[in-house]
């Protein structure tokens, strides 16, 4: 440390021994030194969840390589917010998220424990990325996801990102030399419908299982889902304001008045 | 049902037992016909937990009044996902969240189980309102907030919501009478500042508790931070389409490029 390299914070959701985690830390080595704080198990679908009715352990764990490598019993969130706190030696130039085993276009960046850290990393004022390969497998070929997430790591510590924005990075899962190049995207308005599966237990009782369809009805071809579909890797800029601002007009004619009397 | 009125879905993050919903329910009672379904035990925090690694119980409970009360193990958006799938006759026409016990304001808004929930309902494409009282205290006066969420849960039932948007309601805890009026706002750009607790178990082993101290920089006034210290109710209405649009020029101006040789 100390050196005037980049320091880079690397972080996932699908927890501290995933082959996704290892591919993007071995992606970074060249470009920074690391700090890998990790959840202890996998974390997907939590969302921007954090612990706050349970305490967190957090323990330095020797996994491979010149890198210090720490476990935590938290969310992905969890993890960026005790990085910040308790492990960096200095805000970092760069956190980086995943490579995830799975998509997170479109509506999933919603979902994702993924995004939702590297939007806490944004949160705190980092230029922040989150990668996700288009392969649930565990034994999925990283080595295309990690070449891109280099090139778009080299690029944001190089040139920054605009204030209040990170970068949703999604990879089609194909060989390198089948990508036909990245594409710049806004978020394709799709949804899940969801299905549960119902099924009943040895003592007679139901349970469910969540289960659901994608559905695309945006024809947008300047969507993630677009570029994805046609072999790009796509970069959707995200941002931690929800603010709907063009509602606030339309809701300011509908004049919302407190009338302290009628019920 | 089948009675022309509203049908009202009414869900929360404090978990089934929790004041603040009971104050909901009674306080949409007059405006349709409602279903209760909420997480059977307290979530806050969640964000937008999903849970797909585990099953989910899913009860009728009986608990007071005319209607139909429902329990369900997962997080506040499981329990929205499931009344869509599993327990509501047809699509409601509101979905209303909490009322909180404390504040989703500003940055809030993204770790808040209340919010996410709210905002599953507008991705089903509900009109969706959160509500949040900004007392943490279980014994809080709920009858302001409940005041406060008829009125603008008649308004949104009447009027609608711009295609897209959600609202998220926060009340100050104050008595109705000194309430100084509704503002519709902008989310502050305020964040949360950690600091870990940091304690010795009786094994000798670390652990840690996350607290933090929330920091707004944001001078607006045409905040919901500003409203709220003002003793305004702040109405901001969000969106789930995170794309930073503004951004999309500037990341276009780089030529973001896959380059397939340079590692």
């Amino acid at each position: 440390m100390g050196n005037g390299r980049p320091l880079i914070l690397v972080t996932n959701d699908d927890g501290i021994t995933a082959p996704g985690l290892h591919a993007l830390v071995n992606a970074m080595s060249a470009l920074g030194d690391l700090y890998v704080v990790a959840p202890d198990s996998p974390q997907s679908g939590m969302g921007h969840a954090i612990t706050i009715h349970n305490m967190l352990r957090l323990d330095k764990v020797e996994v491979h390589g010149d890198h210090d490598w720490y476990q935590c019993s938290g969310t992905p969130v969890d993890c960026v917010k005790i990085a910040m706190d308790k492990i960096l030696p200095r805000k970092p130039d760069l956190c980086v998220s995943g490579i995830n085993h799975g998509s997170n276009s479109s509506i999933n960046v919603i979902y994702s424990g993924t995004m939702s850290a590297a939007m806490e990393g944004a949160i705190e004022g980092i230029p922040s990325v989150g990668f996700s390969l288009l392969n649930y497998s565990l034994d999925a070929d990283f080595s295309g996801a990690a070449h891109v997430a280099r090139i778009v790591a080299s690029r944001v510590l190089e040139k920054g990102l605009p204030q209040g924005s990170l970068l949703n990075v999604n990879i089609p899962s194909l060989p390198l030399e089948d990508l036909k190049g990245i594409k710049i995207c806004r978020q394709a308005m799709a949804k899940w419908e969801e299905e549960f599966d119902e099924r009943i237990d040895p003592t007679r009782r139901k349970y469910y299982w969540l289960t659901g369809k994608f559905v695309n009805h945006d024809r947008g071809e300047d969507t993630d889902e677009w570029a994805l579909a046609n072999g790009y890797v796509s970069v959707v800029p995200v941002q931690f304001d929800f603010t709907a601002h063009h509602a606030i007009p339309f809701l300011n004619e509908q004049g919302y008045e407190l009338n302290k009397i009628a019920r």
